[in-house]
């Protein structure tokens, strides 16, 4: 790839929280022309006017999807909700290399995605060829993909923590329980009662207990990785803060392990990764330390009841746990290097 | 006791939210004169300067503890800190009934006290006739107590949800996981770095991993009730509101069990019980129901993995966590209807 | 009015945060007896589910307007929408008295309000003998009134300030500006993307500049204080938090006087009013020292300008600035002490 | 300057909050390398454990600054607090070039210093070189300054926005008041009881009412641009969030002009200044649409009082406010792009 060119590309769904922050980074990326934002329900408009803080961009009025220039465009990036993206990205041009943020090429088996998401998989095929973009675990494979499913938010913090855990035998695969909390912006930018600054504010409330269409997702992943059916606890919860997200998951050490063997196993796994960090002995993660970033941070510690440990891991659910991850395997599918663009430092206060 | 009966009561330490917090329901009592407010640091000063929105109350102006006029006094309800409070209530004539509220009498074992206090103990004959004053569980002994040990706000809701399933079996007491999370006044009114709004704010930690002082607390009762030595996980979490605190306790069914049977013990074990709510099923338990009253909210939930369950305890730390059991316990001590001066509904939002 | 005597009460309108709140307060007045709640889109369901912090209260269920049986109802809450209001209002069987949360009775000029609300008034007669709720400063007029219209929580903490300083001729009424921030709860639970958490939260934004619905209100009061036409500047500003309101008022002091003078007029003309509190010099107002509470705060302070002056006013808009105050209408029209089921202390923090 | 060529910088006060921001943005700086970070009561501490959200950036440890080594350093960040800053300022090597963060350089008259800041200044013969930051208006100074003081938050926003409408008599420069509203972050990050989280969290307060440090500031800028002595009033608010601040501005037109002739002058002044941005009729300036960056927004309306205009201008109080201008100032006085390294888009939500 030439070091000054740069790919053209489309953003649909932008009127999203993701697509909004996706424009936010590729915007800051040196191979980067944003070409095309469509959002169906605002074209027409400038994006500032749907998204003020991005006025000082230059970017491209929104259109529909249909009116989208599909010519010359090298790259797709797709914030649509689940159940709208899927027949979209079935009907781009076979040329195009697509990142979806969505959930609906995630779940490899179509009849889990019906279980999940009560409606059937229009695109089947392309399931089939949809890459899992957990960026550290699937490198060579998305680099070869057409289409790259970005993780959900909650299944990149646990999958990132746990996949290396599982997969080595350090720990049960058949107790884990994670518990999850999130920023509102989780929810998206859609109208519900219980987003309402006035219903989350000022309090915390556990959600979707048993029923959070991530499980299935983490599930899936780790049992992948363990190769027996991995069943987990995952509750999540609404915190009142706009982003970030931190998981706290309790798990039993496989025999005779220890909680530093696990440390240990983290950081080998991820001693060449920028965005994945294993914080120090002592240093316990926190959203506000990777707000507004693509970074992880995971942390260990010990449990009071023997045989037991905490794995305590966090990231920005709109970056690492959406738009920044997706602008990284962007950079794998491109060739550029996964960093580029995505180094900005956390915003903290 | 008379209808018409005021108690004297002084409070001691009352510049700290709990003791505020105290004097904003007492004031509301029909039962209580508040009659010497006590708090070293700002003696001499108007209780309004120290806290304006009590500004309205006509409190006495704050003295030293030294100051106190015991005489004609009958209740004294402590807002000390932990380490502070137990020389000054040993010194307290014998006459009087206290309602502590720090963390001094809580550990019945002195041993217990210094290995997590860090100091010895400075008062151990009295400690022997402390009650511990989860006022549910430990009514008549609370009524006949001289000194009342009101729980920290962490133990409350663990101890409501879990002491009638550890007791009656219906949960192995191996197994109990704590995932804790409270709003900042837990921390009190000190200045401490973590607590500063560019610290805490817009984003969520957890603290004191494995090490949280209210873990032996929970501990010792737990073992009590199941009649054998309970160690807990107990991971606290700081989310960015003010008030209240959420529990989710992930527990593992005792063979045969569900959640129903643990559903139908809790509602047999606190039906006669004003301030412990069992929320019908699909009713999810969140701090913002219970803000500035005396109620605890307790929910249960299956667990995907099979044999597991879910249950979530709320309430507002400062009140049903603190001041208001303390309030509670003062009504059982000295005859008065247990919801006196606390039926005030939550404040929402 | 017999002291036992309960007066049978129906709240219309329930289902919004003025109406929930003002049920919060009236399930507290030894007076009411809460016989009818009403609220179409939800008629049918126990309060509890539109209102879980609610649940202890033991309320009826929600019912339609149409089915609320209003026999033996002596008062009428109305907590619905303006527009919707009047027409409802204009059908309640004569006999009964209304307290009206709404905005669609404050305004005496039918030609204002359609005006300011773009429609027809429909209920023009009603709209004539409609008393304004100031309870200060209408106190005669309310004890006498069948309808009651509470003036709007921006209006409320306005008016309290400056019809003294206005009436008494001490400030210059042409020259008033009124800078005002509100909690996101101003603007009811309706779902609107500006009041969403992700939206409002971790940032401050003005809104409805110089087209505000509570300028004219203000303006009527100010110009029937003043005798002479008034116009203010309004600039109102959506704050991150749920409750609470605060406006900084800079005014123009007329010749010679001083903000000692202000204040003296201030505190003479509220000195036997329970909910009106001049704050002692060196104090400053604030939204916390309110929050919960029926209570309003000035402040006064010098301006740097020579010859100007600051004055602050705060309150809860959802109790002094809605249901709080429409109690205490109730209070004036039904012979009861006006502080009666008000004295809560403000919840802080 | 070549375009590779990297300054070698210090920052002392790399503790505080303004301190941190600096480090963040200067990280991303292509011209930058932090060679020194400099924090007394922190030295011989890893930057990450004083701030962890800056973990990744390789930083090297804190020193004394007495122990920084000037040798080959190019540049000074000083982000000390006011009072300490010019003793060591004074003291640093004649070779180096100076942008200060703090107040201690901004008021050109060692008298009014004096007067506002308790203290004498210890460097008077400085004060007389330096000059004032504010960027867009003292381009040619501050590329030629050794020494650049860099405006306080509030005089930053309130200049932008008043010296161009001062200057060209638009507005009566003898009736300004601009009511201000600022994110907690502006309090630094020392210990105040105010600053807890649970003292300003769900609440504003007016604070420092005709006292505040940064009106002189301002009226120092307005007398220099307007030819007269100007006073202003200026009340700042404390609002619950961590960044960000907008001022309202109320002021009087003079004799014949619109807002639409303020609003002219204005886009025509900035209409080739990257971070000043007027926005179109009928945007309204918000905190969020400027958090995390070096955009300062401003709007303009009509007022309902004939003859008034509103005025409202927004930054982040640490970045525009403080760091970010500081950065700009370091380009301008090294002869790099203004924008170099503070393109970053703001951070929403």
């Amino acid at each position: 790839m030439s070091k000054d060119k740069k790919m053209r590309v489309a953003v649909i769904g932008a009127s999203g929280y993701t697509g909004a922050d996706l424009i936010r980074l590729a915007a800051g990326h040196p191979h980067i022309e944003i070409a095309e934002l469509a959002a169906n329900t605002h074209a027409g408009k400038p994006m500032a006017s749907v998204f003020p803080h991005l006025l000082a961009l230059g970017l491209p009025d929104l259109v529909t999807t249909e009116d989208v220039d599909w010519h010359d465009i090298d790259a797709v990036f797709c914030g649509l909700p689940h159940g709208t993206a899927q027949d979209i990205i079935a009907a781009l041009p076979e040329r195009l290399r697509i990142i979806d943020m969505s959930a609906d090429f995630r779940l490899r088996d179509a009849a889990v995605y019906k279980n999940w998401y009560g409606r059937d998989h229009d695109a089947k095929g392309l399931l089939k060829t949809a890459v899992y973009g957990l960026s550290e675990h699937y490198r060579k494979e998305i680099a070869a993909a057409r289409l790259t499913a970005c993780p959900g938010c909650y299944p990149t913090a646990a999958l990132l923590a746990l996949i290396p855990l599982v997969g080595s035998d350090l720990i049960d695969a058949g107790d884990i329980v994670i518990d999850a909390k999130s920023g509102v912006s989780g929810a998206g930018r859609g109208l519900k009662q219980n987003t309402l600054f006035s219903e989350a504010g000022e309090g915390l409330s556990p959600y979707a207990i048993g029923s959070h269409r991530h499980a299935p997702e983490i599930e899936q992943e780790l049992t992948a990785a363990s190769g027996r059916e991995v069943v987990v606890n995952f509750t999540p919860h609404l915190i009142p803060m706009s982003r970030g997200e931190l998981l706290t998951c309790y798990v039993r050490l496989a025999g005779g392990k220890t909680v530093d063997d696990l440390r240990r196993e983290l950081i080998s796994v991820y001693k060449d990764k920028t965005f994945v960090r294993i914080v120090p002995d002592g240093v316990i993660p926190a959203t506000q330390f990777v707000r507004g970033s693509n970074y992880c941070l995971i942390g260990l510690f010990a449990d009071r009841i023997p045989g037991r440990a905490i794995v305590i891991s966090t990231l920005d659910n709109l970056v690492k746990g959406s738009a920044g991850q997706a602008l990284q395997n962007f950079n794998l599918m491109f060739g550029f290097a996964e960093e580029t663009g995505l180094t900005q430092a956390p915003l903290f206060p």
